[in-house]
C-alpha cells in the first residue's frame, strides 16, 4: 500500500533549497522499508532536481545557465502577465521537471555521497510550495 | 499488483495535446485508489510534460524556446534522413523526457490547480502515439 | 514488495553506453512480472536517458547540442576545480536527469521498437558508475 505525505515549503524567491532532510525523515519513519520515494510539486513555475550538495557554486552556475536557456523578459514571450520572470519560470520548470524519484532500502534513501535533493524556486519572489511525497514498496 | 493500460493518441503534427482527462479517467476507474500514475510514450520523437493549463500562450512560448534549444535543420546535425525536424525531435524528446509520474489518492490525480499533462508531438507531421499507463499503489 | 539490484558500469569517458540489455535481464529474472522498472545513478556528473537505438548519429548529434547547452570551460563558471568538463557535466546531468523508469509486463520491458536505455557519461574521463534498479509491481 502506498504511503503519502503532504509537505509545504516556503521559498524566499529564485534559488534552490535543499530538501533531502525532509524526504529522508519521511522514509525513516515509514512502514515500508524498501522501494521508491516519489516527490512531486503541485506547481508549474518551480521544479525539483538532484544535484551536487558539496559546493554551492554548482547551483550558482546552474542559475547562470538557466538564465541563458530561458532568459527573463525575452522579447519573444507572449506570456508575460505576471512579469519578466513569469514565462522563464515555466520554461525552467519544463527543463528541471516537477517530480523526481529516489530508491530507498532499510529505511534510508540510496542517494550517492554527493547527491542532494533540491527544490528550485524559479519565480523571482518567494511562494508557498506544496509537495506530495509518495512511497511505494 | 500494478494495473496497466494502453492508450493510443493521434497527433496532428508538432504541438501539444492535453491528455489529463484520459489519465484521470484511468485513475478514477482503477482498483487501486492511492499511489503513482506513471505515463510512458513508446517513441523517441515525442515527449510528455506537465505545464500550465490555463493560458495557451505558455505552450506557444515553450515552442519558441524549444526551437532555440534544438533548431530544425541545424547544419551541424548528421542525422537528417527524415527531414529537418528529425534530429530536432529526438533532442526535444531528450529535454522533455518520454515519461512522467503523478501521485493520486481517493481515485483522483493530485495535480495542482494549474497543472495539465501534455503529450508533445515533436515531429512536423502527425503520428499515432502509443502510451502505457501504469498504476502502482 | 520492491525488488532491488545494484549494477556497476565502467564508462570510457564522455559518451553514451547502452544498458537496455542489463535492465531487461533484471526484469526477465524478477519475481514480479508487471510494473515499473526504475533506474537511478548515484552521481551528479552522469545521467540516464531513453533515445533512438538504431542510428548512432543521433547520439553524436545529442553530444553536439549538449556542448552548446552547457559548454565545457565556459568563462562564467565558478565551479571548475576538476577541470573544464566539471561544471558542464553537472549541467548536462540536470538536463538528462539521474533516473528513468520504464513499464514492464510478462517479464519484458515495454519499450518501443526504437527506444534504448543509455547511460550518458558526462565527464571527459571514464568512471565507475553505480546504478540502483528497483522493480515495483
Amino acid at each position: 500500500m502506498a504511503e503519502q505525505h503532504r509537505v509545504a515549503i516556503n521559498t524566499q524567491g529564485r534559488g534552490s533549497l535543499e530538501i533531502t532532510g525532509e524526504i529522508a525523515a519521511i522514509v525513516r519513519n515509514a512502514t515500508v522499508d524498501a522501494g521508491i520515494a516519489h516527490v512531486f510539486v503541485r506547481h508549474t513555475s518551480c521544479g525539483l532536481a538532484i544535484t551536487e550538495n558539496a559546493d554551492a557554486s554548482v547551483r550558482r552556475d546552474l542559475e547562470t545557465l538557466m538564465q541563458r536557456w530561458a532568459p527573463d523578459g525575452d522579447p519573444a514571450y507572449r506570456h508575460d502577465l505576471e512579469g519578466d520572470d513569469d514565462m522563464a519560470a515555466h520554461a525552467r520548470s519544463l527543463l528541471t521537471g516537477v517530480s523526481l524519484s529516489v530508491p530507498f532500502a532499510d529505511s534510508r534513501l540510496l542517494l550517492g555521497t554527493w547527491q542532494g535533493i533540491y527544490l528550485f524556486e524559479h519565480r523571482a519572489r518567494g511562494h508557498r510550495r506544496e509537495l506530495i511525497v509518495t512511497l511505494t514498496g
